[in-house]
C-alpha cells in the first residue's frame, strides 16, 4: 500500500513538473489578462446570420441620420481602428462633440460603454448617437419610418427577428447594430502569446509587457479588454465625467478606463482627445495616475508592447445598401436642433450649434 | 466553274442566314450600346496591383481632407451606388455644394467628368474635390505632406511608381485614386443581354428597352455608359452648366449627359438633384428633351429596363488604412476658407460658408 502511494505521489509530482515546464509562455500573465473570445455572445441579443448582416448594413447606413450624411461608421470608421482619429467627432451641422469617440472594435467585451459608462452594453449604446441632436440627430420614429420604407430592409428584419410580431422597431434596429458590433473583435499577437501559440510577442514586447505590469499600468488596464472594466478618477481637463451621470461627488472626474486594444490606431488619446502621441499619453498616465516618471527607454518598450495589441487581420466586406423608395423620408442636412427642443440626456455632446466663423 | 460559284454562293447564303438566326438577342441594339469592359485601362495611367490597392486606400482616407472627416467615399459612397443620395453634397464645414455628385461607378468609361465636363478623365477629376474649399478643402502641399508622413503609404507609393524618382506627388495621389476608379465597373444584366448570355433581360425589360430606343431616349443615352459621351442643352433650373467653363453662348445650360448605369441607386436626379422619383425624372426628360408625353405604362416599362442597369454583383473589401505618425499634419475641421483666398476654379461648389441658423 505504502509503495503504491509513493509511486502515485511521485507520478503526480512528475506530471505537475512536466505541466509547469510546458505551460504557455503567457500563462504567468493569466491573473491579469484574458484572450479575446471569437465573438461576444449575448443571451439578451442572440446572434444569427441575418441579424449580423442587417446590423452591418445599418452600421454603414447614413439614412439613420437626419442629414443622410452620418453613419455609425463615420465616427467609428472600421478602416481606421473603429474611430475617426479626431480629438472629438464632427456631427450634424458640423457640430463638434465634447468627448473623443471610443473605438467600436471589441466594445462588446467591455463592462460598460461611453467614457462615463452610462450604458452597460452595446445594445444600450447603439441608439445613443442616432438620437443625439449633436451627432446623427434622428428620432426613433424617423429611423423606424425610414427603415419601413425600404423593402430590402423590411425583409431582412423579418428574417432576423422572425418571432417578433413587429420586426421593425427602434429597439430591433439598435439590437441589429449591436449584434454586428459583437462580431467586431480583433485578436492580436498578444492573444496568441497568452494562448501560448506561435507568432506571439517578441522579446522587446515582452520586456514592455513586464514594465506594463511592474509599473502598475495593469492595475487598471487588465482583463479581456486590457481596460474597459473599471472606473477611475483622472484629474485631467474640465470634464466632470461620470459625475454628470450619477451626481455623486465620488464620481467627480471619474471615467471608464479605456481599452488599449488597437491603441496605436485610436489616437488622439484621452476623453478629450487632447494628446496625439502615444508616448506622451503613456508618460502622462504613468505620472498622473501612478506617480511614476518613465524613462525614454521604458516608454519605448511599453509602446512596443502596446503595438502588439493591434488587430492581426481584419477583413470587412463593404455592404451594399438597399435603395430608398418614394416613401422614404428625405435627408435633411439643414435641420437645426435649435429649432426644436433638445433632450437633456446628451452628455457626450454638449453646447449648441457652432457655425464656423472666419478668423 | 459556274456550278462551283453557285455552290459557294448558296453556302454563303446558308451561313449568313445561320449566323443571323443565331445572333445574340442583344445584337440588334449593338448600333446604340456597347457592353462594359472588364476594366477601363489607360495608356497614360497604366494599372498595376499596388497602384490599385493604394488608390483604394486613398479613396477611403479622410486625411486627404483638411478636416480629417471627408474622403472620396463620403460623397461617392460605394455602399450606395457611388453617390451620397443627397440633392447636393455636404462638404467642409457643412457647406452645401451646388451640383449633384455623379456616381464614381463606371465614371472611367465616360468621355468627360463633372456635370460640365471640365475634366476629360478620372485622373483629371480626382484632384478636384480634394482641393475644392467647399469639399475636402485641402491643398496639394498638405496632401503630399500628409502622405509622406505615413510610412505605410510611402512604401506603397514606391511599389506603385517604381520608376519615379519622387513617388509621392499630388499627381501620383490622383493617379492612384483614378487607377482604383478604373476598376469600379459594374456589369449589369443588360450587358449579359447585349452579349447574348443567359440571365439577361426579361420580356418586360425588353419592352422598356424598345420604348427607350423608339421614343428617342437613346439618342443621348447610348454607348458603353448609356450616357456620358455627349453634351446636351437642358433648360432646367438656374445653373448655366458648361457655359461657366467655356464662356461660349452655345454652351448655355449645356450639361454632360449622365450615365444611366445604376440609375435606380443614384437618386436624386438631374444636375441639381431636385427630382427624387425615377418616374418623374423619366417623364420630365421625355417631355423637355424629346417633346414626348409618356403614359404611365410606358414610364413603368422604361423604369423596368433602367433597373436592369444595376450592378449584378459588387464585392469591395474595406481597406485598412495605415496609421498617422507624430509628423502627420493634424486634421483641422474648424479651418475656414473665408480666412484665405478662395480659388476661382471651383465651379461645382459655389457660395460661401453657410452656417445653419435656427428657424
Amino acid at each position: 500500500m505504502q509503495t503504491r502511494t509513493t509511486i502515485t505521489l511521485a507520478l503526480l509530482i512528475v506530471l505537475l513538473s512536466f505541466s509547469a515546464a510546458y505551460s504557455a509562455p503567457g500563462d504567468r500573465y493569466s491573473e491579469h489578462f484574458a484572450p479575446l473570445p471569437r465573438r461576444a455572445d449575448s443571451l439578451l441579443n442572440p446572434l444569427n446570420p441575418p441579424k449580423v448582416t442587417l446590423g452591418k448594413m445599418l452600421f454603414f447606413d447614413p439614412r439613420l441620420s437626419r442629414s443622410g450624411v452620418i453613419s455609425c461608421n463615420t465616427c467609428h470608421a472600421l478602416s481606421t481602428g473603429g474611430v475617426d482619429n479626431l480629438p472629438t467627432s464632427v456631427g450634424h451641422g458640423w457640430q463638434i462633440g465634447a468627448r473623443n469617440a471610443p473605438t467600436v472594435f471589441n466594445a462588446a467585451v467591455l463592462d460598460t460603454q461611453f467614457w462615463d459608462g452610462r450604458a452597460a452594453t452595446v445594445e444600450e449604446q447603439a441608439g445613443g448617437p442616432i438620437l443625439n441632436p449633436m451627432e446623427m440627430a434622428s428620432t426613433e420614429e424617423l429611423a423606424v419610418e425610414t427603415i419601413k420604407s425600404i423593402p430590402g430592409y423590411v425583409s431582412l428584419f423579418k428574417k432576423a427577428y422572425k418571432h417578433d410580431k413587429e420586426p421593425v422597431t427602434f429597439a430591433n434596429i439598435t439590437k441589429a447594430i449591436a449584434a454586428f458590433e459583437r462580431t467586431l473583435l480583433t485578436p492580436s499577437r498578444f492573444d496568441r502569446y497568452l494562448a501560448g501559440k506561435k507568432g506571439g510577442l517578441r522579446s522587446e514586447e515582452i520586456k514592455g509587457l513586464d514594465l506594463f505590469v511592474s509599473k502598475g499600468c495593469v492595475s487598471c488596464h487588465n482583463g479581456v479588454g486590457i481596460g474597459g472594466n473599471s472606473f477611475q478618477r483622472f484629474e485631467y481637463g474640465t470634464d466632470e465625467g461620470r459625475y454628470n451621470v450619477t451626481g455623486a461627488t465620488a464620481d467627480r472626474k471619474v471615467f471608464r478606463v479605456p481599452s488599449l486594444r488597437n491603441i496605436e490606431r485610436t489616437y488622439p488619446y484621452f476623453h478629450d482627445g487632447s494628446v496625439w502621441e502615444l508616448g506622451t499619453a503613456v508618460r502622462t498616465m504613468a505620472s498622473i495616475q501612478l506617480g511614476v516618471e518613465l524613462t525614454d527607454e521604458e516608454t519605448a518598450l511599453i509602446i512596443k508592447f502596446l503595438k502588439s495589441l493591434n488587430a492581426t487581420r481584419l477583413t470587412i466586406k463593404l455592404p451594399v445598401l438597399p435603395p430608398s423608395t418614394d416613401t422614404t423620408p428625405k435627408p435633411d442636412p439643414l435641420w437645426s436642433p435649435l429649432a426644436e427642443e433638445v433632450p437633456e440626456d446628451s452628455a457626450d455632446a454638449v453646447g449648441g450649434l457652432e457655425p464656423i466663423e472666419s478668423e
